[in-house]
């Protein structure tokens, strides 16, 4: 009897696994390396092994795969993080499972954690969600009605590289300067902090380093830095402004923040709904913005979602 | 037999009628004067009473109507230029109708617009959307795979508000600064065009005015006046920067510009794309934006589409 659901969320360094009954309660969960030698060509067939050494194919309803790059109708457009170019996931992994009765769905990563979250997470009982996942960059993630944002080009939801900032033209590895991800990312808040200490002459115990990670930076803030709290502060004004433009363009039920950032929880919130009111539209009364609660698993559930 | 279909897109001044048959050609267009006394009371009514002195009431099939105000299942939300509250549209125009067979739809006036392009406008053979119709405000219509971007309030798509610019501080009608309108519709042209004479000493045909239209600052540029160019450049890169934020968000099929600004045609597209590619996702290659081609009417087309 096909009675699993398995969740694989493709990162650049591992591979996640989750093992989910039909109702999504996840059962088991593990790990693999990303193999990335050789274009990763090694990728697929190492995720099929790996299923095949934990659970039996003929109990396997249906795989879900999420994938750090565009993807359009289950087909990978291309991943730099994987050095994949074009690929389609369900074709090759149903070759290599030689079982055709495994449905294999695939969605972008950051699309399927903000499903993840609808489906069992912060996000649960609504079916209109906006998640920011704020870790080295910036993830963006768009459930409408249900389905996932892939656009016509499989690059919808691309939030970390919306431009937000004419101000201080910090370089993004898109290519461009003013992204999201330049000025709200954990590397953003960094960038901001450093700019603040070169051209400031007050004092901060961040000074007593030669780098430092957004964590330290959230820590002084809330122990009552200044240019720590003019840090954090700045950089959710931009992740304000963003989610402002996005209120007025999807007017979404709920928009979630996830990633290691987030774990500074309530504090980052007061400051987003401060700017938020400000710059979305005056009859929103009140935004339905809220912290992630899945953190590293939001991308397995999602997978399983894909399933359902 | 119920043979037509009647798009109705009331706007603050006037209403405008269209008779359409079922395969959505337009047979017939009407107008009225649009009375918002005693807080609009008299607008449905009077246009019940206009559409039924144009065509048997028998032979409608349905009736779409454009509203200038958030729009939300067929209910108005509310709608300051009409001097509605709350108004449950199907309702009430189905009690002065007297006929329960005639379908009734309504949506927001900008969202409905673009739908009217999709059916039979430029972005005939899509189904994923986006619109921005520049008059003296800017009107911000979705369609997402056929359906009209409502959003959880009603307050989807509206796009001339989200906030592009944080060097001007033009005051917005809305209550904030920053919104696209303020730069980017032809209140917007003629804001940027005035900042500019007063803060250069260069020449320019426009300084004979004591006050001018975009238009005017339209043509100076496309003659060459280098402040009239100056100021349609900086509009339309404003104009790209919402349009590269909502193609890293929707990814879309197809964006248009509608309204009075767009008759300058090319003149404007190509000032767009040139800003355009250098801030959406690097693997856009090629950008879809067009004109709009059913000018004023776009209206009464979505409306019928409403009934499809």
């Amino acid at each position: 009897m096909r009675r699993y659901i398995i969740g694989v969320d493709v990162g650049g360094t591992s591979v996640k696994f989750g093992k989910f009954n039909l109702e999504g309660v996840l059962l088991e969960k593990w790990n693999i390396r990303t193999d990335r030698s050789e274009n990763g060509e090694n990728i697929l067939s190492n995720i099929a092994e790996s299923i095949k050494l934990m659970v039996d194919l003929k109990e396997i309803k249906g795989i879900g795969i999420g994938v750090p790059g565009p993807v359009k109708d289950n087909i990978v457009v291309h991943c730099v993080n994987l050095n994949w170019g074009r690929k389609d996931l369900v074709q090759e992994l149903s070759f290599l499972l030689q079982d055709k009765d495994i449905m294999i769905r695939a969605g972008n990563d950051a699309n399927v954690a903000a499903a993840g979250e609808m489906y069992k997470g912060a996000a649960r009982g609504y079916n209109t969600v906006v998640m920011y996942t704020l870790g080295t960059g910036i993830g963006g993630g768009i459930v409408l009605n249900g389905e996932m944002m892939e656009g016509v080009n499989g690059a919808g939801a691309e939030l970390g590289h919306t431009i937000v900032d004419f101000r201080h033209n910090f370089p993004c590895n898109c290519g461009k300067k003013g992204c999201l991800e330049t000025v709200a990312s954990a590397t953003g808040i960094v960038n901001l902090a450093k700019e603040k200490l070169i051209r400031s002459k007050l004092r901060s115990p961040l000074r007593r380093f030669e780098t430092f990670s957004a964590k330290k930076v959230i820590d002084y803030a809330k122990e009552g830095d200044y240019i720590s709290k003019q840090t954090i502060e700045e950089a959710m004004r931009y992740l304000a402004l963003a989610m402002a433009n996005i209120s007025l363009t999807l007017d979404p039920e709920i928009i979630l923040i996830g990633g290691g950032v987030s774990h500074a929880g309530p504090y980052l919130i007061d400051l987003i709904e401060k700017y938020f009111y400000q710059m979305t539209n005056p009859f929103i009364k009140q935004a339905n913005i809220q912290i992630a609660s899945l953190g590293n698993d939001a991308g397995i559930y999602g997978c399983a979602y894909l399933i359902q």
